[in-house]
């Protein structure tokens, strides 16, 4: 069991190749940081989620977000970016299937860092040496405020198993 | 109520500025298409997922996908796309949280569009004019394969209520 709990500040980085044997129940794995800004906020949305409220500063104002907000699909492909990095399981991050919520709305000042805690481990009864391992990822900003709670369902193998 | 099935062969438009008293369970809304390729896979996830299987064909073939698959993040925010232009809920779709699952990769050569069928609409208690509105959007390829299911819950207000 490797308890691998690397701060964005500390800059040390989780070991690599995470097997199924390399991970319990409770470990977290924390990750750097990325800073947002309000052009990179209205790129996503352009491209992806052109909505008023997350394209333009006024029309933000009048909206449900009472400002410029990040897409939440912005928000949780930034968590992917900063979830990869800093879980580095072997064969990969392949999810199966995810909950997500956004409790509040991204801002353009956020500062994002990640927050994964393993919360189950699921051994296949058909295929051993495999498992579904469920991660609770928090997307955090610099002053500690929940933009997004991800729970995804991850394959996981153990060594030599795949 | 107003039933709305523009399909994608059609170029029927939805009505705009949806309001609560617009829609009803079962509505669907079919979306236009996107037509996906290799340059936009490979471009999202070196930006949000970069994974081998994500970014390089050749290193995708032993991997579990056994070939080159968009990141699941990427046919999220694809998918988002479709449903905002196909679902024109007047003051936006703004969602509180979602449930994600992808029975099967993204591939390269898929034309995607997704299909909105609308499965609950819980009238809030405390506000008058005001529901949760939950809508089941799949995405389908051009041979009515099902690549991603979205299930997600929007704020809706009645006419004048916002």
């Amino acid at each position: 069991m490797t308890q691998t709990t690397p701060t964005p500040a500390s800059g040390v980085a989780a070991p690599r190749n995470l097997h199924l044997e390399d991970i319990a129940v409770g470990d977290r794995f924390v990750s750097g940081e990325h800073a947002l800004d309000a052009e990179q906020i209205k790129a996503f949305a352009a491209q992806y989620d052109p909505q008023p409220f997350h394209l333009d500063e006024t029309a933000a104002e009048s909206s449900l977000f009472g400002g410029l907000a990040a897409s939440g699909w912005h928000t949780a492909a930034l968590t992917m970016k900063l979830f990869v990095a800093s879980v580095p399981v072997a064969d990969g991050l392949v999810g199966a299937g995810v909950e997500v919520s956004w409790p509040k709305p991204t801002r353009a000042d956020d500062i994002l860092h990640t927050q994964s805690t393993v919360t189950e481990i699921k051994p296949s009864r058909s295929r051993p040496g495999r498992a579904m391992v469920t991660f609770e990822t928090l997307t955090l900003n610099q002053d500690g405020e929940t933009r997004q709670r991800l729970v995804s369902r991850v394959v996981m193998f153990a060594r030599g198993q795949r």
